[in-house]
């Protein structure tokens, strides 16, 4: 049994972690985690102060960066006044952050539930499309993901869904991804309508009137940061208006200011017809992650099914003072500081052109895609057949990262290039040199 | 749109509340929910500093109290520190929670998984027991609570399963609860025998071979606070291991601290015989809600079958610092404060023989059930027939005993009497004083 004294706390840590920690999404014998124990902006370091330069923003939470002090600050606060509530009472940080949220999301929506993370968010949105259109199937994409929980993770499409297949009522189809495109297609324009004419024949397949509810991530995170081509979303949304389908954004990753926009389907570019969803998750960004939260943003039409009947869903930590507190502050933090704007410029004029320069001097780099903070490298064995990178170069180049002090975010062949939106410039040539020097260095090797 | 200038802040926290927020298991229309700004220990209060008695324990978490020093202190000090991290890194307060609680939990189980709450704990428990078992059926009780998300929701066995059944391989069964038995017993050991009949049957029937798991509250709290008669522990234990059947105990509500152990299965009189449970979920009393948290506790049997293999679960925020470093605080003050002690000592000595004094001179009491700071009374229009009260009466007893200053906890025709671990003799004095009067003023009026 660890001991906790006599022993340094990295090493404390680390042994307490390997003795008594369970981890996600993995097999457990062989992890060797880095412990972390203090950060601030976009560095994140250790007990003795090894720093890193974040550029995972974690889970791609951290959006306002680490430790933020009008955020810890708030946090501290309510935790002198109150720190748990039962959510059918009422608290005024609880009611601030749903207002925030709501004048955020601009018109049509009304109310927010609040959950603990994005799982719970999504597992919520569908309840609230199944039982306000009296359907039972849910349709989502294979490239998705979205959460650990029963319909979550049916909803999701990648592989951690396969061994979980519980829950009924989930169809999946493919969305547009032309780099890897499932639909033969040629260019963007062509991507989007033939990802449209396959989703249309799976509504009609599968029947119309038997579907409550369509979720998709706006960009897809996890999945490999897949922004839509033109004309996907408004698609999407002709296709839910005409068969009465409620269209579901999943804004976990995206959202918050990610893409340099309070909410991914804000983006005049992704979306320049301005459709809305009818309901939205959110989770991550919202607060950063400093305390846990998520939800469901409501519109006015599902909110009055709700009025008179019973919703029948909930939890013991709805609308937690403390993580609503933190709410507040982010994004009270994030309008003053110009944050979301400072990601779409960062995005724009600095770290967009300069990962577009990397991958003309890396042909190991097949494509770069993304907006904002929110950038994803697909590295290829093979730039002609886009061979994915094997699974053991991308651990050597995550070795070679993390030696040069950058924290990456790396999944499957992919570098995820996801800074805190407050990144500035020189932190991202400060990264794109790490990329630059560890891609050389993969290369020759 | 509410203006947050030139308003009380009490009357603020109300209409935020009533504009933007969108509550559980509720109808929203003619919600009026109670503001709440402040506590201490049993004492919970709103911003004109009006104060209650809290006797619920809000959704019976508060197990230390409202706004315990040391616990509020550890949360300051590490949002000063490190507010998130990715789960698949380390950090100390994860470790040392997970350490005390393997400590706390005794001999037999190695590690914990994390999750927010009690719903994912659930979730994630019996996806364990699906994937050791290769097998597929959850069997659990229809008086249970098992949280909100798509499995939990499933094994949950009241009201709030049937609009929400979109999982499959859940079969319900009946527990033993004598007061009400469905078993046509006389003698709670009659109850024990034929309830464990009835799920024999049960899993005979379903093919036992085809049976991941029976997950059970070891106190079903939701459903009336209905504590095992003797020898049904050690009966489910049994069956289980008749039949390789992983036994999950669902202690969200029942542990740390709330029937006066750390665990409601460590109580000799419920458990003489000392069954331990293959998984044991958790949440609440854990850090008593201070900052969301649930989890899982696992036995090295579960934890060997995830050691070369994938565990397809995770959640973003798993092993939370602020959560974690509040259950390391809570489980600390309570072992040095001997709050547990204090329950249990509650319970027997005062709270216990106060509500069976109660009950002798109110008829309107059917039954008293409970032990620690976990008890029922069972509220009957006639103690012959034990004809549920009605709701009509329920609602007046509830604001009788608002206006007497008590904040109670009440479920169908039951007062749910669950305050903090920590409730002093006194204040249970007060508490019994103001059911009493309240009790008397409902059958007078
Ligand atoms: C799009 C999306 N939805 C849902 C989730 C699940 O959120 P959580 O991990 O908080 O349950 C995630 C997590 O990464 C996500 O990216
Ligand atoms: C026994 C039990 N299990 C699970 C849950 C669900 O916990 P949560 O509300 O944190 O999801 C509860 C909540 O009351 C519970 O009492």
């Amino acid at each position: 049994m660890t001991s906790n004294t006599e022993i340094a706390p990295d090493q404390l840590a680390y042994s307490l972690d390997r003795e008594y920690v369970f981890h996600s999404w993995s097999a457990q014998a062989s992890l060797t985690p880095r412990v972390f124990a203090g950060g601030e902006g976009t560095i994140i370091w250790d007990h003795e102060g090894h720093r890193l330069l974040d550029f995972s923003s974690q889970l791609v939470n951290t959006n306002i960066g680490h430790q933020h002090p009008r955020v810890v600050a708030a946090i501290k606060e309510q935790a002198d006044r109150l720190t748990t509530v039962n959510p059918a009472h009422a608290h005024l940080a609880r009611g601030r952050a749903a207002q925030r949220i709501i004048e955020l999301a601009g018109d049509g929506y009304e109310k927010v539930f609040f959950t603990n993370g994005g799982a719970d968010a999504v597992e919520n949105a569908i309840r609230m499309a199944r039982l306000h259109t009296g359907r039972d199937k849910v349709l989502s994409a294979y490239r998705s993901y979205h959460g650990n929980t029963g319909a979550a993770i049916a909803a999701t499409g990648d592989w951690r869904r396969v061994s979980n297949e519980y829950a009924h009522g989930h169809v999946h189809f493919f969305g547009p991804f032309l780099y890897r495109s499932e639909f033969w297609a040629e260019t963007p324009e062509q991507e989007s309508e033939r990802a449209l004419q396959h989703l249309e024949h799976v509504i009609r397949a599968e029947g119309p009137g038997s579907i409550a509810a369509l979720i998709m991530e706006t960009i897809p995170g996890s999945s490999g940061i897949l922004p839509p081509p033109p004309g996907y979303l408004a698609g999407l949304r002709a296709l839910c208006d005409a068969h009465g389908i409620m269209l579901i954004f999943d804004e976990v990753m995206a959202g918050f200011g990610r893409t340099g926009d309070w909410f991914a389907h804000h983006n005049s570019q992704l979306n320049p017809t301005g459709v809305r969803p009818d309901l939205i998750t959110f989770a991550k960004g919202v607060n950063s992650g400093y305390v846990p939260l998520g939800g469901v943003i409501i519109p006015p039409a599902i909110a009055r099914t709700f009025d008179e009947r019973v919703f029948p869903g909930g939890l013991t930590y709805s609308g937690h003072p403390l993580a609503t507190a933190a709410a507040v502050a982010t994004l009270d933090v994030m309008a003053e500081e110009g944050i979301v704007e400072n990601a779409a410029r960062i995005g724009r004029d600095v770290l967009g052109p300069a990962l577009h320069e990397l991958a003309a001097v890396h042909p190991i780099i097949g494509e770069v895609r993304g907006v904002g903070v929110f950038w994803a490298l697909e590295l290829v064995a093979d730039p002609v057949t886009r061979e994915p990178l094997s699974a053991a170069r991308m651990a050597a180049l995550k070795g070679l990262l993390l030696a040069r002090g950058m924290l990456p975010f790396i999944a499957e062949n992919r570098i995820h290039v996801v800074p805190p939106c407050t990144v500035s410039d020189a932190e991202v040539r400060e990264g794109i040199a790490l990329y630059d020097s560890a891609l050389s260095d993969l290369m020759a090797g």
